[in-house]
């Protein structure tokens, strides 16, 4: 099959992924932005079609007019380059333009780009819509995170239904790699973001890694062991943080008399201590880990014993900074601004998680996000 | 007419008004809080009912059905007494209930209240639909402030429609009062807050009020005479709050180019000079009548002119803290908490705006809010 | 003996009760600021010092050099007119100038004016110099408070050492006052401020005051009984205090096992339950009467009645906001920056306390703080 | 010499040498604490003293008997395992204990260990000896960077006198680097801190190491074309940071007219060109670098490279987040909270300033900061 002809197939489905994901809300869920790294479903919504509508259709196709000029200063998140914006955290006082309006842009769009991937386009042209695919599916996975959220806090617990459920891990032990030299890091066939390329040699020392992820009950004996309020246990600013949000568990759990319970997409049940555990930040990871006296992976470990793992239940939180590689460069102009720019003060996590759409992940993605950060989906897996 | 007949038309009729004040929005527009003064439109609609729900039907209508125990701790206001409750602030990411939803807790009410009124209750249940009436009124009246403020914060600045829109004032000069004894508040006949009974003698000097308000075009003289930029014209706590605030024009006011836009709610129209200004803070009002060499009423002088004033279309600053009358005592019980417990730091307006129901307003009224509220419907009258 | 005479004893007797007020203190003590309400003493004393400069010496004595240019935008307070200055809340940041520094700017300023009173100055400077003076003798008060908030804050608690200590009131029962008209307000005989001028009528409902204080014993009372735990007692924003601030007892009063400790400037010693109770907000003062079902007087309350009570130990809140007389016009230029501007979100307290200089008070004296204040020498009296 | 008698003299030199740093100094300036990170001078004097009395003379000197009980709560700096202590932000409010009772306090404690290193301790004391004399060095560094921002930020810009001033650097170019494994990391031989230990091999990519670091002539022409404007050059939080802080030069630079001013501890002089640039935080050493078309170098990179580098003017910003070494173990008890729990969200910065005290920088040492960090005596070295 041609490119262009494959990457229209996998850009329409690609562009219903999104809309399935959010078939089950009711258009209230599609407005609030409860903290400010979730945003409404309908922004993800429009912000994925406004990428299209300005990295693409706008420069190469002949005659596109544009859906609604207003758009753009709604739906542009961080791109400088691309003008101004509705700043951040007023993302959830948009209440238009309505979901159907988001929708017929959408249907436009999408539309658009069809005709544009038909008439056989030039290869930079091909290059930036498969950028605009994995970010679309990007934001597919911060849409069930953003979703839960959203749900989650509602006082009335509503359900979201099935999907994005995790299962029992059933490996057991660690498994064991010698010192040496490995290779780091994607070649640039198949997709790959600037973040991963530039394949490089690492020297790391020997290590063991868990074969599988922590489990909720492993999770439950340090809380009950008083993990949250050791200190000892903790970084100084993951202190800060346990003191200032007055943390005494995961996100979603919540206590009644002596149970806990877990708010999942399938509403409110139970922990069940045989799944893995998720919804920790950073910190939590890293203090569970100390108390274990363990540590967790960074992120060369975790990519050279990827192989024999199972992955892909939850992203893993590793103890390495998210920074360039060995002769990192960005992409220029505004979609430059993809990846780079956050190259401070955020960790990385490997792997992919059950909201990670499919093909979306490999060996080499890089994710990342801050310490504090507990609503994506987020596990532990440890190093002796 | 009995008494109880009456008010069941009345109740009817009130709770039809609030959601026709509603009906021009979109389901979207019931969501969102952009700033903690204003809430959700939904929330109003819950709020209402919810009152009449715990303070009339849970007590006086045996055999009732709460419509769903989850709602008193999302639909109570502030009311300590009444239990727990969504801290105000969040109450934009509540998406649920869902409008429908909250429509059918309307009905279901709706019907419950009326069966009891039908039912010939005792005085003391039809004191209290009539403060309920009177509270719904309210709200109705803060809808049109709410509504308002989240349509004019869209960058889209859609259209809400006709309705609640003023006109040219056309008498002219001032009304002099000699200095005495006058009589102010409300005897107990008809309805009254308690924050307005207990009629009680003060002395005033003489003094002259203005018979109409303060205009676009006047307000806008004391702009260009760089009346947000002389700090000898603001109180103190004024000045900070143009400071912080960047304010240099009323709110809703939009400079394109040379000349100034008004948002109403028939959209973005230039400033009409001849129209009365309106959303303006006690600061601001204070400022403008301290460039005009005048000075702002008291709330007393206000009430003995009113005989002689056309008032009506904009709420009036007053120079008057909203303190409590001579042997003011406040309700018993959760309805105690309803006026006495904001009598700090607030100013006290007089009249009533385009937006106050029918009925609702009257020379005793005291309508209160911070010096720095804004998106009231609100105007200046000069004393000199 | 002349007024010129009488003036230049009374200003040099002011200047040197301000020192003597600091001269318990070490050079440390003068320099940190722990709330933005309190200055550092350093602070006052420069303030105090450049008042004399700045509106008289350099406008006034022919060839007067400034001390030092520097000195006005270290030493303005918030006197627009009067030119830039260090923000408020860095004060506690400016070690330079020294203590001895800031002295020789005392002695230097102190004997200029000397001259110039000896020099038989117009009667305008003089009524300035008058002003100085009440102005240096205000902050006379201001730095005992904020003294006793800088040693009272220090975990070592030092003794400043006697002196400003209250004592027992006697009187017993309370004073009835009929109703009718009375004369409220300053003739300009004598010293007064802007905001007392203005004698005008108000008229009165009957009343009675109590003769003394509240006792720290009563309201140890109130405490034991919940007061600090219960809303229905507060004001809304003051129960919002009380909550973010989890206040449980006046300021200075700390608990050791059971029982309760009070920091004078003495130092710490059991609280003395006969003793006038002190260093309560508003709020607080509200709150007690509330749970007495009695009420705070208005300032014409306390003014009528003054001549038939033992007042001076503590400042009496009142339940009047700080607002203008009728009449009331603010000086010209920035000696009218003084009171007027600060009219808003303040109440008036009458009386005087321990800490006010000599013939500094009188009954149609208004002092005003914010409802939050309790660093100040404050009490409560009662009306029923 | 016995090791006992070595670290006696060099703790003897340590403790003067603490005091000869403060000795420039009024007593004003030992109080006030103008941004958190800055300590007044007063609390590096006790709290240095109050390490070797908890963890050396109260364990280890039979009969020690306290200084005082209170000075534990005030000079404890962030050891949970020590007990409580002044929070952080509050230390520039304790003007007691007074500086002359803190020198006391330093006399008594270096007297009592002067008495105990006489009496020839085990190993394990001598040990923490070592650690404390290094920890009273990084305060040193530390005193000098707080005096110099206590006495900058003052109006009237005080001299301190000489000392701690660079020079011009005269080499120039760069120098080059082979790929291939490198040894990072101490030997447990002399004194380190526990995160530089555990010699591990990394593996590099060639690169070019500049010989000099970056003047204040060079950055000054980035600053002219405009590079504080332009956000390609920044990442994101960096870019909020110039904004939220309106950044538009390093710190302690002044603009007067067209020229640039900087203040050193020798006063306010014009900008020398030809001096290295110092007082930038990391997001403005990376936002150079970019605009170069260089980069900063990886903490690796600095450690294999400075042998052939005159590196120790001023500490240099590296691109590396601060992260465990491969098999880092902290110390136990509370000298386990030294180094290991400030492993999130920090740069290292290699090398040493003048502001270092002699013998304690080391090619392997690993200095620490957040991005944001101005007032440290820092700078910029590129590769290329």
């Amino acid at each position: 099959m041609k490119r262009n002809t494959q990457l229209k197939i996998r850009f329409e489905l690609t562009r219903l992924q999104t809309e399935r994901i959010c078939s089950p809300l009711e258009i209230e869920d599609y407005v609030p932005q409860p903290i400010v790294d979730v945003s409404p479903p309908k922004w993800h919504l429009g912000h994925t079609t406004w990428f299209f509508e300005a990295f693409i259709l706008k420069d190469y196709l002949e005659g596109y007019k544009v859906f609604d000029e207003g758009y753009s200063y709604l739906f542009n998140s961080y791109y400088n380059n691309a003008g101004k914006r509705v700043e951040r955290h007023n993302r959830g006082f948009m209440s238009r333009p309505l979901v159907r309006e988001v929708m017929e842009y959408r249907q436009y769009v999408t539309q658009k780009c069809v005709e544009l991937l038909e008439s056989s386009p030039p290869k930079n042209v091909l290059d930036i819509v498969e950028i605009g695919i994995n970010h679309e599916q990007q934001h597919q996975e911060l849409l069930v995170y953003d979703i839960k959220y959203i749900l989650g806090m509602q006082p009335l617990l509503p359900i979201y239904g099935n999907g994005f459920s995790t299962s029992e891990e059933l490996s057991e032990g660690f498994a064991p790699f010698k010192a040496g030299l490995y290779e780091i890091g994607a070649e640039t066939k198949g997709f790959s973001y600037d973040n991963e390329l530039g394949k490089h040699q690492v020297y790391l020392q020997e290590f063991e890694i868990a074969k599988k992820l922590v489990s909720n009950g492993e999770y439950l004996e340090f809380m009950k062991a008083g993990g949250y309020r050791d200190f000892d246990l903790w970084l100084s600013e993951g202190w800060d943080f346990v003191q200032r949000e007055r943390l005494e568990a995961p996100l979603y759990w919540h206590q009644r008399g002596k149970d806990w319970y877990n708010y999942s997409l399938k509403g409110l049940e139970k922990v069940d201590l045989s799944l893995p555990l998720q919804h920790v930040s950073f910190y939590e990871a890293q203090a569970f880990a100390t108390w274990k006296g363990m540590r967790l992976p960074t992120e060369y470990e975790w990519e050279v014993a990827s192989g024999r793992l199972n992955w892909g239940q939850l992203w893993e939180w590793t103890n390495s900074a998210y920074l360039p590689y060995p002769g990192y460069r960005k992409m220029p102009g505004a979609l430059g601004e993809y990846n780079g720019k956050f190259m401070s003060n955020q960790y990385v996590l490997r792997g992919g998680s059950v909201a990670t759409p499919y093909g979306h992940s490999r060996m080499t993605y890089r994710n990342f996000f801050h310490a504090t950060s507990r609503w994506l989906f987020s596990g532990i897996r440890l190093i002796k």
